[in-house]
């Protein structure tokens, strides 16, 4: 645990946020999770910030919760970790700004949804694995997947919950452009710090407007919560979770 | 009426439900409506279903509602054999999936809105000719399909009327795929069972959690039943249906 | 003033407006914003009026609010010309059709948001340029954008502000169609006249129901014209308006 697992850097206005766990292909664990809010909120706070970049180290984005560690953190009430990084996400002001390449699985994709903008080069894929480990998605994925795919889109990434590629997040205006691998770290800098040039308080008064449903996407993110603890706990899930374990 | 004009047949945990009334282009006549209804709530309640394919006979979804029939129905009210399945589709709890082949009209192209997986080929085509008869949307499609494709292009197909592809359709995300017509069957049955062979009741919260406006779409089809039965005792119908019936 | 900045011209049912003020690429002023409302409520009245066609002279739609005109023009409240414009495309039961050709900028893209069938041909580009002067999106694009795009592409067209070309539009469902610029007019008049065609009640009626969410759109241009006039009075905005001006 001595390694540093969250990483931060300050770039003109841009605080950069790199997931660092190349061993555990950069899944989060609690610790992850407390550090993430942390750095947000700190930015949030700093007038020095303007926006925030989230990337993964390794060529890889995140391959979501580490579930070892998860399945021992207790109830999933408004004090633990993980409930924590998504309201923190949710109701974070300033623009977050995303650049995915390679795996985005679980979390990885969910937290997208509550980015302004994501960019990902032809490596990143995709998933919601959530049914298949018999459990519900979270993030309020569920209410606002559908509201940018359509219901029939959402159902087949959510309900099969194979994985998908960038090409695909971009026809499903998932994420905003692909991006060649090697140039993405830059474009997406690039893309942050004109968000960082633009006037601050037009810019988070804009996001705002944007976020026109954000009490009704919280209320969505508790009921997943209620049904995603209640399945944890299922036989389903048992089964399928010792199957994923001893994998 | 001896011939069955709604065949079920039911293999691995999915219910195949096809439309059988190939002399009228799979019309649906009242019968039919409330044949569809019972199998699919039968189907609810039997542990042994997991998931529900619709198809049509004869290389034909269906041409929607059987006009003459539906002229000598009596009121749309919620006892009418119609709004009853309207209601089914909107609220079972197991995934619904389509395999179009041929036309979907009228009630062909509004119900597949509340299905969660819909496959067509290429000879698949959608039509949603509610104005062109002097009739307004019906099963909250004037509320789904915006939120699917956009107020302009929703405003396109039900203002205007005309037919369009599979290929409009896949582009729009109104179906999730375009199959080739020999494998279109054969595919969506897969598809039916993978969908069967997730954990149950996680893939059933899931869909839950994904419908979450249902509340407000079935507002939406109370309010469009009663523009739809004013209009269709409207000077306007009488004179469109004439010209349909004599055509 | 004494040139016609807005022009009529009813033709087979649909009345076409036009605007022109070539020497400043058509840009609304508070007389324009006037006779645009009264032609559309003259309409609205007229039973012989059954659509709207919007366009402009001179292979330009708008290049947005004429700003100067603009700054000084008082407090936007409900009898501000902006204002009431806006509140009347939102309230209008008659189908709007608009034909882009050229550039689309700020109120000329957002006002696309509120019709009802839209084209444009190669030339056209479409510019949300608020944030970039340090104001917020109006019109209630911060509401309807997201609806059509998803938060991801709305926060890329609204955040950066950057000008986007009719194939993206396309691509993105904001408009219908990309047609031949020789074209445009002639192919834009002869939807309108579909419309005009199909029977008026239905259609207006239909027009109605899909305009489900008209309640909390008027609720979001409300809350946007808060924090506009709001921000239009902030040193941001001050700065940004003195550089635009004397560019």
């Amino acid at each position: 645990m001595s390694q540093i697992q969250i990483q931060i850097k300050d770039d003109q206005g841009v605080r950069i946020i790199s997931f660092n766990r190349p061993e555990k292909r950069n899944a989060f664990n609690l610790k992850m999770y407390q550090q993430l809010t942390e750095y947000l909120i700190q930015g949030e706070h700093d007038n020095a910030i303007r926006a925030f970049m989230l990337r993964g180290e390794g060529n890889c984005f995140t391959s979501g919760n580490d579930i070892s560690d998860f399945l021992n953190s207790g109830e999933l009430n408004e004090t633990h970790p993980t409930v924590q990084f998504l309201h923190c996400i949710l109701e974070i002001k300033k623009p977050l700004i995303a650049a995915v390449s390679g795996a985005a699985v679980g979390i990885g994709t969910t937290l997208l949804l509550h980015c302004d903008l994501v960019y990902a080069d032809n490596s990143a894929t995709f998933q919601l694995p959530f049914v298949n480990l018999a459990l519900v998605p979270e993030a309020a994925s569920s209410l606002l997947l559908p509201l940018i795919v359509g219901q029939q889109k959402a159902a087949e990434l959510i309900l099969l919950g194979e994985s998908f590629t960038a090409s695909t997040a971009k026809e499903l205006n998932i994420i905003n452009q692909v991006v060649e691998q090697s140039q993405l770290d830059d474009f997406v800098l690039s893309q942050a710090k004109k968000l960082a040039a633009q006037p601050p308080l037009a810019l988070q008064a804009s996001k705002q407007l944007l976020r026109h449903n954000q009490a009704e996407v919280k209320q969505q993110m508790l009921k997943e919560l209620v049904l995603f603890s209640e399945r944890l706990k299922s036989d389903e899930a048992k089964a399928r979770f010792q199957a994923f374990l001893t994998k």
